[in-house]
């Protein structure tokens, strides 16, 4: 544009330096930036002649070997031409316009919104970004914050020296073990610790280690779903999942619950043959029940006759609190039907980030493909540490101290509800998990509540934000097992404080 | 089906109990199992009374108690009704057709093939994913598996110590910085050392943390192309970079490289307008030469005109041997229209599996939300530690140490190849980088040649596996940083018998 009011006769005016102590970049850097912005802005002109390395660092003040040093690196990138010590000059074969034209400007300054160009997925990121990004887990330990586990519990004296270990040994004893689908000796821990504790009935091979569950169903979702197949899903239901699958275009089909599981029959009535069904039948998210051995088989059969994919998210399962663990969908599964997400998150702690998959043998290659292929792989270390803390016992020994301390909180969160929130919040015992809701009375939101809250440091999940069709009650959801009782006591303070103002602005009488 | 012949009026002799010393499982569990499969089978009616704990546990030696605690969990989870003591009883409420056919049989043995139902991407996976499981790079150490760092280099203890004292201070500390787009002291780390060893524009917010190149792809394949969208690729070219974008259903135009990079005259002939191009300007993947400072110009102002995206794989650069490295694209960049993908593999070690993406800042949003919903996240720890060994300036000394490490068995390479296969294989000093291509004279076929080099635990890759197009010479990639030079001498001395051997098999004159 104005190109000439931008060329001036004094040299170098453009070659800005800090103060040595201000500035990390050294100087030689500092005038290789100058010179090619200004060759990149125009203000330097293709052929021009720029002054001798003696008579710069003279002018500068700094030594002669740091001129040629920047000068060194503008003739290997191109920007100068000629021989250094008999005259050196702005490359001339440059594109003209490109160099006159735009202004260098800073990237940052591309403030006003263009046309993204994105894939169809991007555009809905694009548009719906900002509920997707909801705030991290594990950046705000705040009472009732769901999917925190205890982490003050955790052995990370053990880890740690685990961790201290395999890093001293080197990685050759490591490396060894990586297969494509996870690191073996992992895949074979992991297949023993379901076998025993979750029923599972697998072999090693179709352990499939992921980042989490998070990525495991995304993996389910790229290798299984097409836009506008039928994907039935509890509702109430997991919010991530929902997110993920419907981001796939399929057709997300709310199904109800009742206090079996999901109700079939309620699915078979929409017409809509399922290609998936995600359920997490040990402890029904958000609502809490276990789903009865009928209706598991019934699910079975149902997918049997669509040829369907059920998907069963194992997310708390280790956590019960009366009898034993009730055993996996997976293990009931005689026609190879059933994928089965398991998670590290609750059971050591979500920054871990790391699950598994367990699918049918002949899903095995095409869901080591899909991993393989999005780079969809956790790094060795983590998993080698994994390995060995539950083969050396620990794992086993931290979910049964958890399960006491849990349950403990549990009991300690529904005592303190029913003596300061009676009238407010109805609440249940639950014989599983990490979580319970609160049932609100008639006359009050959920969101609403939950957003108070949220102002006063306190984190509910409303039953609303997981529900798809309207849900006849509203409710939050309190994750007790990362807070002790000081933090629950003082949280269900705070939540009746708020419950009685917001009662009386509504003319609500408990 | 038969299942009369599968009843038989001996109690039980379908519980099998295997030797305490042989089996891990405790023998409660047993019980259990067995009575589960032989109610699903149908050996066990709906409805039939069960042996009181009495008398099975007389009749199996084992103590009541445990029969006691079989029963108790077959009756938790609905396949035994009555009240344990008077009288129990299979459940006969379960659906009929479901508890006697089908039998139950292992899942392994579902061996006949049966249509899976997939994604068309799985389908994809399904038809090529022999090709696509390539063996993990890090499990065999061989000559000359390219991709391999000098791991016995890497300063473990250092690692180690960082990781040890992170794990010891506990999560708090670490999980504080959880960005949903990486650990944000990471993402400062990354920012800052990209700006001044890449001359990368960036600000800590527009570096997403990844698990790696291949992930960054991922995530730039999936927010960005659409099916039939087109793709200008090196040819030849990176090839998981080809196999990933081509699994978008992308059209991948296939672009040659000269001296100067990618031929951009010769993409513009192809008539085919591109949504992304994908280089490697620092260090083209294979061929070695670096983009010219015209081409980086005249590749912006390409992907400007066309509203195009381009993706600068970076995967080496810091391993400049001549000069210093030369300033990524990125940082010429005015338009924000660069991608920046880079690696940890590379400067640390693969199976760290860490990388990061530098997006344009109005893509920083669809990026995190793409990560987010897809559980694209790393492990806090690593990430931390990383965050770490960069901050604290081991980062820096350790490519350093590698650089001179690397070049000089490069220069070793050259010397044994020039040395034992003059006339058989072409090798000329590169600038930089982690590998060298070695070409062939006519009459070979370079896929043969690596063929059978793998069955002398010899591992080259063949340009022809890296190009869509047929390129019009042969030749054999060959990393050389992870070998010493006993291995590198003994790899040049296998594969000059080798060659010899062919050479004469097909009456080739050297």
């Amino acid at each position: 544009m104005d190109r000439k009011s931008k060329k001036r006769n004094i040299p170098f005016p453009f070659i800005s330096i800090s103060d040595r102590a201000a500035s990390n970049i050294p100087i030689y850097r500092q005038i290789y930036e100058s010179v090619r912005r200004a060759i990149l802005s125009g203000a330097m002109q293709g052929g021009s002649r720029i002054p001798s390395s003696r008579s710069l660092s003279a002018e500068l003040g700094v030594s002669r070997m740091t001129v040629i040093n920047a000068y060194d690196q503008l003739f290997a990138e191109g920007y100068l031409e000629g021989k250094i010590g008999s005259g050196t000059f702005v490359a001339g074969e440059l594109p003209e316009e490109l160099l006159t034209t735009p202004k260098v400007r800073e990237i940052k300054t591309v403030a006003r919104p263009r046309e993204l160009n994105l894939s169809r997925l991007g555009e809905q990121l694009e548009r719906d970004g900002q509920q997707l990004l909801r705030e991290p887990l594990s950046t705000r330990f705040q009472p009732f914050q769901n999917g925190l586990t205890a982490v003050d519990s955790f052995p990370f004296d053990t880890w740690g020296r685990i961790a201290a270990r395999l890093s001293r040994s080197g990685p050759h004893a490591v490396i060894r073990g990586n297969d494509l689908a996870g690191f073996r000796p992992l895949r074979e821990a992991i297949a023993a610790h379901l076998r025993s504790a979750r029923a599972v009935r697998c072999e090693p091979e179709q352990v499939i280690v992921t980042a989490g569950a998070q990525q495991g169903l995304a993996l389910v979702s790229a290798v299984l779903l097409e836009p506008r197949d039928n994907v039935w899903i509890e509702d109430p239901g997991y919010n991530s999942a929902r997110d993920l699958f419907s981001l796939s275009g399929a057709q997300l089909v709310p199904v109800p619950v009742d206090g079996d599981g999901i109700d079939l029959e309620a699915a078979a009535h929409s017409g809509k043959k399922p290609k998936l069904i995600y359920v997490t039948p040990s402890h029904q998210y958000p609502l809490g029940m276990t789903m009865s051995l009928g209706r598991r088989l019934s699910l079975i059969e149902t997918a049997r006759a669509a040829r369907a994919w059920v998907v069963e998210d194992d997310y708390d399962s280790e956590f019960r609190y009366s009898g034993r663990p009730i055993a996996s969908l997976q293990g009931l599964d005689i026609e190879g039907r059933v994928i089965y997400v398991g998670t590290f998150s609750k059971t050591i702690f979500p920054s871990l980030k790391l699950g598994c998959l367990v699918v049918p043998p002949d899903l095995v290659d095409v869901f080591t493909a899909a991993r393989t292929v999005t780079g969809a792989q956790s790094p060795m270390i983590d998993q080698a540490v994994l390995a060995e803390f539950i083969s050396e016992g620990h794992f086993a020994r931290h979910i049964r101290r958890m399960r006491t301390l849990y349950q403990e909180r549990q009991k300690f969160l529904v005592e303190q509800v029913h003596r300061h929130l009676a009238g407010f919040l109805e609440m249940t015992p639950g014989d599983a998990g990490m979580h319970l809701v609160g049932w609100l009375p008639e006359g009050f939101n959920d969101r609403e509540v939950a957003m108070r809250a949220d102002e006063l440091d306190i984190r509910l999940s409303a039953i609303s934000d997981h529900s798809i069709m309207s849900y006849p009650r509203m409710g939050l959801i309190f994750g007790y097992a990362a807070f002790n009782e000081k933090q629950t006591r003082r949280g269900v303070a705070k939540i009746a404080v708020l419950l009685t103002e917001l009662s009386k602005s509504k003319c609500f009488k408990p």
